[in-house]
């Protein structure tokens, strides 16, 4: 478990920035193998949001050592954890705007916490213990994790084993002495370019027959045999060009977290390492344990961006001297209903959690899961609002490159004036161009599929709704007994 | 403040029905006058629905006193408070799918509460300690309180005393040495049917050239000068055919609270019972109050009113053979996400409720405001989903008393019949008039205006959004510090 | 198929009234059998609707006769008849804001003479001729015709033949020399307070095995071995007290249409008047043809019914002094949007309308699914505007005999005064009595399941959309040719 | 007005394409002035859109000159041509799934014909001949116009001439014996990369004091004086590496028309070419032809685009094995619902269209702004939508440069790879490239901003809406006199 590279525990942004370089995680993207990733302009804005967690700290004392920890790495005692990590997340975006990427990591080590424990009190195991030390460890080392969770699923219609390619799933093709070797791939998972190790759980419920592809491991992201291959990003290229970074709009911080793609080409897994193998009627508790805390999250973190983005939207508006028409101040205030409403959900699901088992906390799993459906339309209307705000220009500004040429930059600056006691017109860029940025196709997408597609929620919320308890207070309110009978 | 006709304190839902039959409030409707409300067709789901706190009361130890108190009564002295209240709420509207009546005077206790402590300290009167001694009356015989706040208003665009008639605005007429006579009324406020004493507040804001306008008082219901004359609600007729109960859909709680106008015609209200008189730079902070501590409610009760809503639709689902049907559950689960959204308002609020000068703690203002503004939507977006489901039967179902007729009514059980293992025709029936009563017209609009109508939550979301605040955030993310120069 | 009471063509609203009262046609109702229906304060309202058709003709001539004719009784021949049709609809509501009951009819006789000519055209019936004899004597005599096609249906997982009871389809149990017997139920259809004739239809595809199932014919409304019973409505009691119209609302024309139960206990039905008769193959035909006609209508007729509620809503505005703010007009802006959205459809659905073979014409299938099904939806949106502008006084306006009684109405005119210039109390309340009426429960739920419940609208839009089609269009973009291989 | 560069009427796409090259129009991008437009990888696909209308040309017989011409060259001289405009505009983006570029030129000329023919018969001016032989010498050649109306504009709470900057809206300099001279600019305009002449609008209403900016012209685009700077788009760098079209989604066809800004530099305008200049009280009744004309459009040319992402999102859905579950069904039944909405907006303000006093037709004014209304809202839900269903992979998807590298290629073939029967993995690839593509930032923004914002529509709808009209059809229906009093 312990990463070579990481000598000390990390203290500043320094600190954090200095590991990934020792770390050399190599990451594939644009057909190039990247290995110099905090130094790189596709990478760095990334990179920042995370560094962020280190220059403006949560501390909280650990329940394991006493010691003061990360936040991120913490094991949640009581709902005011639950509700201080929610703040957290919209205090972090309201400074960043972007994925702040080291929630994955906090739900899965919180989800692989509570179910070891309920594993090893069923069967006996000892997963629970060894995940211990795995906290302990990162948390004193102050150790970024990320979560990895969805398998490529091939056709969704066929289970693991009934897929064309048994690959399509992560699963165990050879159980040593020492420990497991995996292959098969999990996609669309955030921040491998900020973290220093990796929680990988199974994608869902598992039968006897797919009991090999029961298994839940941690991993240094520099694990030799994984390959990473980085998603393209709504305008990613933009990146490429340091020069011109107004054009980036979230220039210091990136847009979204940077999903990836890990391919398992039959990596070698220690024994202690390994938290779950082969117990397949776990791996459903995993999935779920770990959705809803990551579900908890996207009222608060997405309400933190929407928050910018108001801002953003509301200081257009000033400089276009229509701030105060009714209608404007209708729709800014529909945006603050709406990322209110989102927020709503993430302090209700955190305050009315629950202890388990473990000693550890879990929001209410109804609640968060209502939290994360309604950032899947909420974030699209708030969305659509500011570019309704903005204008047409949203569409049409030029590039930076043009606004600084000396023969059309001062045309540019001429024509795209406003009122020069609100703001200059690099201001307006500055801000058009985070508008766009927030509200550009993956930063919605991640709206709508990160913690979890829409329909994922809905059929959680159908499974806790308890209809039937319902169907009986309906009957009892008009003196009917149909349910007693049922 | 002394009401001579309760002599003792009142425990039992029976003893709360024989202290409004001692208190003889009469109630004018179908231009008729009422003087046997609680025995009356009309009134007995109102009363029924308040008759419910008593029968399942949720107490709490007084702050004044150490006494155990109906919460219906309490000061809230904690986030703790703000929660049971919510979750109150929630439980009983389980149970009778009928507004309670008990909030508002609950909210305008709370409110009164502190903002006498804020004027007293601000400038030497003493209405807080009047009020305390009010409180403790209430709590101690457990009586019911209703909040009456809106004038009638007449030309919306006009100040009360620019008004073609000043009356349009509750005011004082006259001030004696012992207290003063008011005229005016009092519109839209619920549970004249149920309550013992009333506490009346101003509309609006006030400027100095109203301030006869700004009053705030309590009085018995009872009192002489006060005339009420009951709101028509959406089919109240069946009411007043209690043979055929069945058609009247929630024939035990009613539908909604039961709305209407008091007019006082010069009532005199003792110094003791008066909390704000002239003091009109105080008029505003007392509709505040109310308002935020009434809009934390309706994420709950509208919330326990829909619980019922899903279950009856759930239920009519399994009876015509289609809860398994893909596009059927997918509805209940649109049902279920508005529903739990609405209430992650009421919770969030609560817990994120804050003390005030006063020791008393109420609600969080801009998240109870988003509470009952998306109870303008969704509320109207739950119902229409529940008409959806229940088929086209739901508008056209016969009369209990076709039912009931020995020549056709056995027509009818055989054409209505539906699978006999869920429901009989009957239960059928009681269920489809429980949700055309929950879905319809006074409900909805209940829904929409009541604890003030949309537009004003948008004010107060406006006014509590910040968006200085925000602005300044949308700029330090793109390093451009136009806020600073504003 | 003649029916002996007409003795003559009827020309005036005063015939058509007359004609009503010749023909005696039994109506039960809250437990009672009524035989003066165009008489009864009951169905009055319902019967005004209809004769409006009368009292304002829209005439044309019959492509059978020559002769000038009821455009309701038109077989159409052109899409500017389809055109004529939903323009006469959408003028009728905004006189009646009231469903107009005379177009289910029109629709069913339309669909009856496409398909009668199909199955001659296939299988040598003569159906067709049969029908257009109907169709001259009804046009001949300007005769109200009801479309019936919903059976109970029992449980909806379970094929007519598969019921527990085989009745809960109507279907044929003799065949006789001079005709056939059927026994059954039509339940929902709307008219029968108004019309002579009713033309019978299935509601469903059918199989062989369900033959007897298939059947279409017209009958007399009062035909011998019918019973009739009439579904309650919302506030149907006031029409009860005709003593107090304003509280009705819409007092001379009712709300919806009156829909009722019509149970055939072994009704004989003579061969002439049968026009489809176990050729089940075509069963399916009759619904479809029908619904799509019948569709058409909803944008039409819902939008002239929404521009009168948008009057409503408008006046009361400026009755309150608020019609110039900016959140008011916005909410009117969106009110207009969506009542024209719906119109569009019914417009475009006809202008793109289609001949049959048998010479009549029929609107776009597509088109007519989505104007009812957008009706399903924005009905609901525009009468929860409705209700917003309104403010809370819709729920809790005192009755009638309150503000005509000698003592308290002087007050409520005194406290429900608005600006004078714009109108008086009364007129206030009359228009809020109207929207009452026409937002109230049953108008949303018949805009909801008329013509069909929404999925219904669903199932025919995927039927039609040709997404292969469309699959095609997206890969000849991306140059990809995976269509081709499927 | 004759352009020098073109030689002979353009009839092929080659020919179209070898006119820009001669006329060697420039435009900036990325801090570069580009000369060989329809040949840089920049401009190419905007290009090969407009080509579409050369190589699929819809023709129609000249009013004019009796010449067959192309259809968006044509005045539309009846509804059959409204009609036949918008089905042109579906089926045109249902291959391009692009902006086509070339309505709103047509569009320009409609209004312009138009609005010249009343001047003239009001001041006996000559601008409508002047403007008629523009008309033939476009149709004889065949040469795409551009029409380009909304300036700068400043702050929005001020006139033209209220603006810090006078120049913030275009406006003559210099009036001079063979012409004018004009200075400003045109904003957010689209088409100039494939255009040959333009046609340039006031952006509003005029009054007495802007006189100056009350100017209707037409010029070559690649008149001297004139700088175009290109807007920047969702993913434009991703063009400039050609040799990955796949990533670029609509490789062929771009995303949207290409928005820029033209820099009007003291240009002079040679009369002949001048069709408004001073006549201020006219400045208005362009913009709104214009608007109506273009609004006209927006349900076909979006849902021609809608149809091509239906179609994608089905064939992932097909690839993924899930199209047959209830909830993927029922939401692209959702997705074909809202396109064909639109698309009947467009066909019924087609239809519904009037001559003008010219003899030009034009669509229904209402009709034509709720067309364009509903795609600032359904084209956002239809985006969202196919954003669900494409799932997370939507945002993740590596670059086609990972996807052809020889050691991750095979990689992320392997994992990537779905139901071989329906697609490969590279066919996904261009489908998720091209969903990407088409729900992007400026792919919406075109939908919300294109043909005026929202607000601009609603202004419209209020002002056609008739409000009083509809107050006295409420007041008729409860016989209220009130309107005829008002």
């Amino acid at each position: 478990m312990v990463i070579p590279e990481i000598k000390k525990p990390l203290v500043t942004a320094e600190d954090y920035v200095q590991s990934l370089r020792d770390m050399k995680t190599k990451i594939w993207a644009f057909g190039e193998c990247h290995e110099d990733v905090p130094d790189n302009p596709l990478f760095i804005p990334h990179v920042n949001a995370v560094a962020k967690t280190y220059e403006m700290p949560f501390p909280v004392k650990s329940h394991l050592t006493g010691k003061t920890i990360n936040r991120f790495n913490h094991i949640h005692q009581g709902t005011d954890d639950l509700v201080a990590k929610v703040k957290m997340l919209r205090a972090l975006n309201n400074k960043t705007a972007c994925c702040i990427q080291r929630c994955a990591g906090m739900d899965a080590m919180n989800a692989t916490y509570i179910v070891t424990y309920e594993i090893d009190k069923a069967k006996g195991t000892n997963y629970h213990e060894r995940f211990k030390k795995y906290v302990e460890y990162i948390q004193d080392y102050n150790l970024v994790v990320l979560g990895a969770m969805t398998d490529p699923k091939g056709e969704r219609n066929k289970q693991p084993n009934q897929q064309a390619d048994p690959d399509l799933f992560l699963h165990v093709v050879e159980e040593r002495e020492d420990g497991i070797v995996v292959r098969g791939a999990k996609a669309h998972f955030t921040g491998v370019s900020g973290a220093h190790s990796m929680l990988v759980f199974p994608t869902q419920n598992l039968k006897e027959d797919c009991a090999d592809y029961a298994v839940v491991f941690s991993c240094p992201v520099n694990t030799p045999g994984i390959t990473y291959i980085f998603g393209r990003q709504t305008n990613d290229n933009r990146k490429q060009d340091p020069e011109h970074p107004i054009d980036q709009g979230n220039f210091k911080y990136a847009t979204v977290g940077g999903e990836c793609l890990a391919v398992f080409n039959d990596v070698f897994i220690p024994w202690e390492d390994v938290y779950l193998y082969k117990d397949y009627e776990y791996a459903g508790m995993f999935v779920e344990a770990f959705a809803s805390a990551h579900r908890q999250n996207y009222g608060a973190c997405k309400g933190g961006i929407a928050d910018v983005l108001v801002g953003a939207v509301y200081a257009l508006c000033l400089a276009n001297g229509v701030a105060k028409a009714g209608h404007i101040k209708d729709k800014i205030a529909d945006m603050i209903n709406l990322t209110e409403t989102l927020y709503a959900g993430s302090i209700a699901c955190s305050y009315e959690g629950k202890p388990t088992e473990s000693g550890a906390w879990r929001a209410d799993t109804m609640l968060a899961n209502i939290t994360k459906h309604n950032t899947t339309k909420f974030v699209y209307e708030i969305n659509r609002i500011a570019q309704d705000l903005c204008g047409g220009i949203l569409a049409t500004l030029p590039s930076e490159a043009d606004f600084k040429h000396p023969e059309i930059g001062p045309m540019l600056n001429k024509y795209f004036a406003c009122n020069p006691d609100v703001m200059c017109t690099e201001d307006k860029e500055r801000l058009l161009r985070l508008v766009e940025c927030l509200t550009g196709g993956t930063a919605s997408v991640e709206a709508m599929h990160g913690a979890g597609s829409p329909q994922s929620q809905k059929v959680m919320m159908m499974r806790d709704a308890n209809l039937m308890k319902k169907a009986k207070l309906a009957g009892d309110v008009v003196d009917c007994a149909f349910v007693d009978r049922l």
